[in-house]
C-alpha cells in the first residue's frame, strides 16, 4: 500500500512527492525499503503495489524492476480498506489460493530478519484453522514500550497457538489512539500491542469477511473481478469507489470480525507518523538533538533538525522541529508535529501547495 | 562610519555583506538611509565616509554620488576611537573650522525632520562656549522609553542652554550596558538617556580632547595629518593603528572629558544591535508575530520572521526570531539574539563563513 498523499512530513513531502517516496532512514526511500525488506521471502513477480494513477511513473522509478502489471492504481485516495479489497481481487484473478501480506510502503522497521521470520509463521497462521472452522485475519502488534498516543492498540485475548518464538492470540478488542491515561493504564496491563497495519491473510479470508461485513461493497467484487485486465477495469473500479463509504481496513473489517487473530512482536517498528515520530525512531537517547545535514547548536536540547545543503543553526532552543526542505522552512514545537497539516491546509487555501 | 564586521545579524549579515549594506527597515541599505537622513542639510560634498577597505567598493555601490576623495578607509576595523579620529583629521585638512556630525551608518531613525532640527541646534550648542571656556562634545540622548539593558546610558547634570524644543545638559556620567535592575532605576530616576553613538563637534574640540586624554594617540596626528593624500597616507595610518591601543570613542573620550555634554531627545531610535532589537523596532504590538516575506503562523506567537524567496511556517512556538537567508536559517530564542554571534564562531571554526 503505497497511496500516502503527504501532508504529515511536509515541507520535505508534497502532494506530488508523498512519504513513501522519502528517504528519512538509512538512505532508500521508504518504498525501496518496503520492497527490499520482503524480496528475501517474496519474488518481485509477487508484490503488488496500489498506489494513485498519479503516482505510477514515480512508483516505477524507486521499483524499476517492478512487473509494470503488479502496479495496481487506484483513480482515487480511499483509505485502506478500499485498496485492501481491489489489490486482493487483483491478486486472486491470479491465484485465488493466494496468501497475501498487506504491508504499508511508508513505515520503518529494524531488525528485518526477525521481521521475515514473522511473516513466515503469519502465513502459517493465515493456512491455520481456527476452532470456529474458518481461517484467521492475522495482524502483527508491536509490543509497546512508551504510552503512545497517536497509535492504535490492540488487546489479546486466549493464545491459539505456540511456537518456539512466537504466539498467536485472538484479539478482543481494538483502541483508536486512546489519550495518555488510558494508554498509561494499557502498558501498565501488559496485554496490549500497537495496531501495525501489518497483515497476513488468505485471498479467501478476507474476501469471506467482506462478503460478511461489507456485502454492499462486496457485491460490487464479482463485476471488478471479472473486467480486471480489460479496457473495463477502470470504469468498474471508479464505479465502485463512487459508490462505497470508505474507511481504514482496520474499522471496517478486522475490529468486527470474529476472526482477528494477533501475533504479538518486537521488531523495531515505527509508522513515521509524524516528524515527531522520526525522531523518536531516529534519537539514541545520547545526542542532545538529531541533526540531518549540516547545523549549527547552541544551547539547544531535543530539537530535530532535517536539512539540506544549507547550515541550519539553532540556538537556545528546545523540543523545536526544523526542516529545511529547499524550497520551504518549517519551525514546529515537537509535541504539535501533527499540526504541520493545518500548514498544509492554510497553504492550499492559499494556493500555494 | 559604516566599517561593522556583520556579526550580529547572521546569516542576513556576512563579513562581505556587513548589516550597514542590509535593508532591513524600508527598504533601502541602512547607509544608504543614513545618508538620505542627512542629505537636506549637509550636501554629499560634505559627507564622508570611514569605512575598511575591503567595503570600499560595496559603500561607493551604495553611495555612487559620494565623492571618492570622501570614502576614507580604514586598514583595519578598531572600534570608533580611530576611525573619528582618521576622519576628524582628514576633514581638517580641507577644513580646519569645519563642525562635523558624526553618525553611524547601521542604526535605525524615525521622525527624520525632528533629527535634523536637532543635529542643527547640536551644531549651535558645539559653537557655544562652556562656562570653562571651551567648546563641548555633543551627544544625543535618547529618552528611554524600556529598562534596556543593551544600551549605554548617559546621566544628565544641570542645563547650559535650553531653546523653545531642546536643551543641553552637562553629562554627569556614562553607564555602559546596566542590569535589568540598575536599568529600572534609571528609568525611575528619569534623568538617564540612552547614547545614541550620534555626535557633534568642532574638529578642533574632539582633537583638543585627544590630546588632553590620549597623548600617546596624538603624538601620530601631525604625521598623519601631513601625509594625508600623499603616498605616505596609507603607510602613517598603519602605524598609527598598529600602535595604539583601540576603542570606542565614549569610552576613551567622552566619559573622560569635563566636556561632554547632552540634547536629550525624543525621535524614535535604534541601534538594531540584534535581531531582536529589529523586532522590537517594527512591532506596532498588534501583530501577533512580525513576518518579513512569505509565511505561515499557526499557534505561535511573539516570533520575528525573516524570509526569502520560500515560504516559512511557524506552528506552536513562542518568541522565537526565524531567519532565512537563502543559504543558511536561523531558529534562535529572541531573547538570546546576541548568542547569534557564537553561530558566527562557530561556523568560523568549521571554516563555513
Amino acid at each position: 500500500m503505497a497511496g500516502g498523499e503527504g501532508k504529515r512530513f511536509w515541507p520535505l513531502s508534497r502532494r506530488d512527492n508523498p512519504k513513501q517516496f522519502l528517504s528519512l532512514v538509512g538512505g532508500r526511500s521508504m518504498i525501496r525499503s518496503t520492497v527490499d525488506r520482503v524480496l528475501p521471502l517474496i519474488p518481485i513477480e509477487n508484490v503488488f503495489i496500489v498506489t494513485l494513477e498519479r503516482y505510477a511513473d514515480e512508483t516505477l522509478r524507486h521499483i524499476p524492476e517492478l512487473p509494470k502489471a503488479n502496479l495496481i492504481l487506484e483513480p482515487d485516495g480511499k483509505n485502506t480498506a478500499p485498496a485492501i479489497a481491489f489489490g486482493t481481487l487483483k491478486i486472486k484473478k491470479l491465484d485465488s489460493n493466494a496468501v497475501t501480506v498487506v504491508l504499508p510502503a511508508d513505515h520503518v522497521i529494524g531488525e528485518e530478519d526477525v521481521f521475515r521470520d514473522v511473516l513466515l509463521f503469519g502465513e502459517k497462521m493465515a493456512n491455520r484453522r481456527l476452532p470456529n472452522g474458518d481461517f484467521p485475519l492475522v495482524t502483527l502488534g508491536i509490543r509497546p514500550n512508551r504510552p503512545e498516543t497517536g497509535y492504535g492498540y490492540i488487546k489479546e485475548a486466549e493464545v491459539i497457538e505456540s511456537s518456539e518464538k512466537y504466539q498467536a492470540k485472538m484479539v478482543q478488542k481494538f483502541t483508536e489512539k486512546p489519550d495518555l491515561k488510558t494508554a498509561l493504564q494499557f502498558l501498565d496491563e501488559g496485554r496490549y500491542y500497537w495496531n501495525s497495519g501489518i497483515f497476513v491473510w488468505r485471498v479467501s479470508s478476507i474476501l469471506e469477511a467482506f462478503r460478511r461485513l461489507l456485502p454492499e461493497w462486496y457485491k460490487f467484487f464479482d463485476k471488478i473481478l471479472s473486467d480486471i485486465n480489460t479496457l473495463e477495469e477502470r470504469a468498474a473500479l471508479v464505479e465502485f469507489y463512487k459508490q462505497i463509504e470508505p474507511g481504514p481496513i482496520d474499522k471496517l473489517i478486522l475490529e468486527r470480525s470474529q476472526n482477528t487473530i494477533v501475533i504479538p512482536v518486537d521488531f523495531p517498528w515505527s509508522d513515521l507518523g509524524s516528524w515527531q515520530a522520526l525522531d523518536e525512531f531516529l534519537r539514541t537517547g545520547v545526542e542532545e538533538n538529531v541533526f540531518f545535514g549540516e547545523g549549527v547548536s547552541i544551547d539547544s536540547s531535543g530539537c530535530f533538525v532535517f536539512g539540506g545543503n544549507r547550515p541550519i543553526a539553532i540556538v537556545g532552543v528546545r523540543d523545536l522541529v526544523v526542516v529545511d526542505s529547499g524550497d520551504a522552512v518549517l519551525v514546529i514545537d515537537k509535541q504539535k508535529a501533527q499540526d504541520v497539516k493545518r500548514v498544509v491546509e492554510a497553504l492550499e487555501k492559499k494556493g500555494e501547495m
